[in-house]
């Protein structure tokens, strides 16, 4: 039987009549925090809403409302006859579920109820902290994911075709949890020279992609309540590792000169731990500052912190030199580096990488084959191939042409038809953009309604932790050609204005003059 | 600076004269399970040997023995000028270490010492759980690996060629964490058809192998400190995921019938899970009796344990009917099975399965996903396509002729060549044998003895966990053809009767007679 919660669990909730935000939206941001943060454990029963709405001296109506965005969101089941309850699965990245068979079965009736004892502690938080895998198909303007029109799948074939045809027995068993050692010689060569990481091949790990590195480290390197300090905003691949491996993660703001280490020091002086993007922070953009760069090696060296750099696509930079990578400054052995192939070929392969100081090499190994044993081995092989001729280098520069025309294409033309109050913020590296919104602007609704005409815009709100909340969408650039591109940003345009003119918060004259054009 | 233990922490040890095993050996168990069950952590130093043979009043001779066999091993390091300390990386599974760079770097100057506070409390658990991968390249008689000689290469080559040239773009994102929809069909299909399982295709979750499968099971369902069976003997890598999420194992026995649930309960009776392996016992080859498994599921009704059903290769079974799983039998939804393509196919595919209850699905498809997403794409359309096709039932048909063939070859050249204090275990089903040893042998030296004439044994005796270890070597029959059984079946049995004939136990005219055949 489900755990009904009493109507006290919000009495610290009050409507602030200052906020910009109307008291719908306040109470569900309030619910939508607590269900985050595990406040409001997965299975609990919500008050029913006449109860709360006495209590809390709102009206019904704005109750009913911050259910109604709560369950349309996935944080909320309703059930006939039964009331309200918490989600078992949460949609951390509050992406649209994908129609499929899981959610089918999920949403059948042997899925539910859950019952709190199902699952262990740790299997409930894991299962709280799920994040969806997106729409399977890309279109304007899905974030993350590259050009998969322009990747060379046919040369990609013979390469896998040859590769096996000329497999040797030896590597048809159980292999080196470490990776392939061609491909580790590859993925070190790869990394000196293009971002002046020091390391010898026997440094590289070959994972199955960036969310396993996580994972391996989280487990690795963390207790459970140890602090990392994460990216406010920051990626959720790896908050999510963190929060697995029942890690305290510390949100740390970033500014225009990336993460905020002086505040991070403030707030949390002494964390196990710090996850960071220096070469394009993820998802707002900027590059990390040398100073900054210097501050976090400082703290590493008098905390023993490990850095973990995550440099998931820094091989697509549009103007200006990148750093080198901070491991190349690390004299201490405190920077483990993370790279992986789904930005720079696909997601599709799973593969990665870490670059990992050489007395860790055995506990990652280790991790590693405990974890999984190994990668499959006719990717790797195919990947090294793919380097050793060259293949990849030239890939990336192409990708890097295209990238550059798609994203000033998607740029400029948005400035075109975008009011003042909605700038466009140009990226000098990466595969997205982001349009921030003006205060008071509800980025998951108005990403709701752009998806409802077709229109893919990741929210960016739910990539903060705290209440300090900025709104914004992110528009992935490289995946659709420019055509497709300016097609979507018209409707983007018109979706976007008209939203914001609805509210009040820009001028209506600006939607009739987007309308007409 | 590593911590120096004193001789008092093994004060408590005592030679037992009545022992058939002389001290020294006698020592080197006892070091050996302090060090597996972390009493003796890794890193810290051991006492001179003079001080320790003082205070343990047994000659110096006895401990610098007992050292070498675990310097030998790999349990300890001994450092010129600084002393013996407890390896970082425990080698559980007793194989030989592989050459190769991973090893090289780790015995480098930059990988020792690694300061314990560099990893985590879970890090170090982990760390020293490590198992190897074994010898890359077959011989005999390498256990757990199947016909590479006799795989269709081609067949399989032709296969992936055509499912990447016919590759639609919306599976080179990422995709359902729970696998590629056909493929699940395809599994489910088959484990209704050949094991009766119960289920339907959206509770088949493709995995990264058995491994990972372990791995996610103990994350999402257990918290550490609970209690978990495992069969005594029985397989590492269970034992290793289980560790690592920092369960309390509880071996219980297994007899002629398999797992011994009486036993179990006595010893623990309140399990939150059991990892068992019913179609055929690892490594000793039983198949878990009808009432055995009616034990189980009526203990798992009572205390709501989770049964984990290892059916790593069931598919080869020579002689009798098999059971049908447990799970089909199972009316509350307790139990999760496990299913592996490394026995069937190749290990180097790196794909398995989980069949679990509707409820779970949604808990592992999200733990998975925030382990590593998903497993690459093309291998599982490729499998997809060799199981539609009829390929995998007819392989299984050739390899389960071929395989009897070779079993019955090696099982009849050594019962020919052994004396009977050394029984031959005819195996009923499965890749591997086990040669018994008369008590006392030592069953980790001779598999080093016979590493060095360049057969492979795996010993039995790792895969205990009390002291009640009985003595044994595994030989696996399915990677090499009869010829090389029969060839190395001679060394084989020239080797172990030479041994067991200079320890006293067994005639040495019996040696006599082998050496002249």
């Amino acid at each position: 039987m489900a755990k009904t919660l009493t109507a006290g669990v919000f009495s610290s909730f009050k409507v602030n009549e200052k906020s910009a935000h109307p008291a719908y939206r306040q109470l569900y941001q309030e619910l939508r925090a607590s269900i985050l943060s595990g406040r409001l454990p997965s299975g609990a029963r919500l008050p029913a809403t006449r109860v709360l709405a006495d209590d809390l001296g709102v009206s019904r109506n704005t109750i009913l409302s911050a259910f109604t965005l709560l369950i349309d969101e996935g944080y909320v089941v309703s059930k006939v006859g039964a009331g309200s309850f918490v989600a078992h699965q949460i949609p951390e990245d509050n992406q649209i579920p994908r129609r499929g068979h899981a959610s089918d079965a999920a949403s059948g009736e042997a899925a539910w109820p859950l019952a709190d004892h199902e699952l262990s502690q740790r299997g409930r938080a894991l299962a709280r902290m799920s994040f969806s895998s997106g729409p399977s198909n890309p279109a304007a303007f899905t974030p993350d994911v590259p050009a998969y029109d322009a990747f060379p799948l046919d040369l990609w074939g013979k390469i896998i075709s040859k590769a096996w045809r000329n497999i040797s027995s030896d590597v048809l068993g159980y292999v080196d949890p470490a990776g392939y050692w061609p491909l580790r010689v590859a993925i070190a060569r790869h990394v000196r020279a293009g971002r002046m990481v020091d390391c010898k091949p026997e440094q590289v790990i070959v994972t199955s992609g960036s969310q396993q590195s996580f994972d391996l480290l989280a487990r690795l390197l963390l207790d459970p309540g140890d602090a990392v300090w994460i990216e406010e905003p920051g990626y959720l691949g790896s908050r999510a590792a963190m929060l697995a491996a029942g890690a305290r993660v510390v949100p740390v703001p970033v500014d225009a000169e990336g993460l905020n280490v002086a505040e991070g020091i403030r707030i949390e002086s002494s964390p196990r731990m710090v996850v960071v993007s220096p070469s394009r922070q993820y998802p707002l953009g900027m590059t990390l500052s040398p100073d900054r760069r210097e501050q976090l090696l400082e703290l590493s060296k008098s905390t023993r912190a490990w850095i973990i750099e995550d440099d998931y696509d820094s091989e697509y930079r549009y103007s200006g030199q990148p750093l080198p990578a901070i491991q190349s400054m690390d004299k201490q052995g405190r920077v483990i580096y993370l790279g992986t192939f789904s930005k720079s070929l696909l997601p599709a392969f799973r593969l990665g990488y870490l670059i990992v100081p050489k007395f860790l090499l055995q506990g990652v190994s280790t991790a590693k084959a405990i974890m999984d044993r190994h990668p499959p081995i006719l990717e790797q092989i195919a990947l090294q191939e793919f380097m050793e001729k060259g293949y990849f280098a030239s890939h990336i520069r192409r990708m890097r042409h295209l990238y550059a025309e798609r994203k000033n294409t998607l740029v400029t033309t948005l400035r075109s038809l975008l009011p003042p109050e909605v700038p466009v913020i140009d990226a000098a590296s990466g595969m997205h953009i982001v349009v921030m919104l003006p205060n008071g602007a509800d980025d998951m609704l108005l990403s709701r309604l752009l998806s409802d005409n077709g229109v893919i815009a990741r929210p960016l709100s739910p990539y903060y932790l705290t209440e300090e909340v900025k709104s914004g969408l992110l528009l992935g650039f490289a995946a659709v050609p420019p055509a497709g591109l300016v097609a979507a940003s018209k409707r983007f345009a018109n979706i976007v204005t008209e939203y914001l003119s609805s509210e009040n918060l820009i001028e209506p004259a600006e939607l009739t003059e987007v309308a007409t054009q």
